[in-house]
């Protein structure tokens, strides 16, 4: 399988730049302090639509021939890639198909109708969103952008580490949680194209511990009944971006729920900045690994910051 | 009353540089629609402390004589004052004394002690709170830093309005909330140094409008029975912070619980950063008065980001 490299995601970067938000770089002095190392957090939960996903779509879209641009785009989802490539097409003069689950919350129907989609709903079944998402293509010929599984997508997204390595120099390890895959694999791409000897390492709950087991047996293991309050990371691994984790990601580690808890509350009440609780997982896997970390300097891609106010898990 | 000028905040900016974060300024298309004009949120929230309030105490410390410094420093607050200049007393070497009502936050007097003050605690009225400070200042020599109604407080309050000019160019107007006044003094004192034409507006709560009884007046009016979600705003005006305000400020808006409410949840989900709801006050006045901010670009102070997380006003 061809592989995406450091080139793609540097075109990637000056496709999408006018577009995206410069995200900062934020880090506490108190977070260093009870983890013993020197943690640099990317923002993306700043970033447009409140997560890294609209660096993937905004790619996607981009990369679309005039001829498919007039077609429009699709995809289904409840979650962050859904307002993403919503908001990607409104911004770039075309049309979104969004499939969406009919128990989606009501905010993020909302905020994805705000952003000019076409919404189809369906059943909440990952058959049904298959099934609907190909009624809606065949019938409008929009072309697919998967949320993850698709190289403008990755290229798309390893510009967030791209942006990082920018900001900071002289990072050991950069870490990102895993979910599909999408972010994981499109920092890989671009920091091992920079350079062998900074660390890639991702962090998943061991609730959703999908892409842990694959890329230790080396064998595709699909996500079984995930349980975990880091609701954005309980979708499998793809042919794509497990190739690329496989080659070049250095490690995965795994969480407890309760690290996961204490790390999103640790940035919530230390940063004061508001993540989901996916984006706490890489800092609870320093935290549940200090010895590791020891002295190093790490950067954690953020990856959102879309939480339910009224519904808190603290 | 001799008046500080442009000059004495530019001096403490020179002092406390090294001890404090350049805190960014960020901005949300979201929120800009919404409100139609142009806001640019200075992050204090970030600040040491999470508030604006290192700076002035920060300033204070480094303004001792050397016999003063080896008195050491006492004032009495339950809030963000106290942390402040246990804070920036331990960061320079010198003793810190707070006094504090047996009621506080335990997260507050935790975060005291943890900077190595020395903690006295008393009944939860003024009078006692005062009464107790006279003691321990008795008995140590230790140099009152008032929070707000101080030369060297409020000339440190003003660098964040310094930082705020620095980093965005061309406001026709910058906004604070208003409690004793110590930010509002210091950020007018700057702004109308630079320039007579940029506006300088406060905005304060409906239920502890004293700040602007007393300015509509002319005439002291003390806070009575404040009533706001916004608890650092129970405070009333200082006779410096008084004069200064009267002298350069051109207005104080005051605003709704609900509008307070509704700011606050405005910057915490569309911006993802956690602000205390004395910080949204300024937002709320813009979106009462929308007519006279259309169009402006407006740069607004975010005093602090300290809260219970679990005990949100959402």
């Amino acid at each position: 399988m061809k592989l995406p490299e450091l080139r793609d995601v540097e075109d990637a970067y000056e496709r999408i730049k006018p577009f995206v938000h410069q995200t900062p770089v934020l880090s506490s002095t108190n977070i260093n302090n009870i983890a013993g190392c020197e943690l640099h957090f990317k923002c993306e939960n700043f970033q447009k639509v409140g997560a890294f996903k609209y660096r993937g779509a905004t790619n996607a879209v981009l990369s679309l021939s005039e001829a498919d641009r007039r077609k429009g785009v699709a995809t289904h989802s409840s979650g962050n890639h859904a307002a993403a490539l919503a908001l990607a097409a409104k911004n770039n003069g075309v049309k979104a198909h969004i499939v969406m689950p009919n128990n989606a919350p009501e905010i993020k129907k909302k905020a994805v109708a705000g952003y000019g989609a076409e919404i189809t709903f369906c059943e909440p079944t990952l058959k049904a969103r298959e099934s609907t998402l190909a009624q809606v293509i065949d019938t409008t010929g929009a072309v697919m952008v998967h949320p993850y599984n698709q190289w403008e997508v990755v290229c798309g997204q390893g510009t967030a580490a791209l942006e990082l390595l920018q900001q900071v120099e002289n990072l050991n390890t950069v870490m990102t949680p895993v979910g599909g895959g999408g972010l994981l694999s499109g920092s890989a791409t671009y920091i091992k194209g920079v350079s062998s000897s900074i660390k890639v390492v991702a962090a998943e709950p061991m609730m959703a511990n999908d892409a842990w087991k694959s890329f230790k047996s080396g064998v595709f293991q699909p996500v079984v009944n995930p349980d975990t309050i880091a609701d954005g990371l309980c979708t499998s691994l793809g042919d794509l971006t497990f190739e690329i984790i496989k080659n070049k990601v250095d490690d995965i580690l795994v969480v407890s729920e309760a690290g996961i808890r204490e790390a999103m509350r640790m940035i919530w009440e230390r940063m004061k900045i508001i993540i989901e609780p996916s984006s706490a997982v890489p800092l609870a896997a320093v935290l549940e690994n200090r010895d590791h970390f020891k002295g190093q300097s790490v950067g954690i891609i953020l990856t959102g910051g879309n939480v339910d106010l009224g519904n808190l898990p603290f």
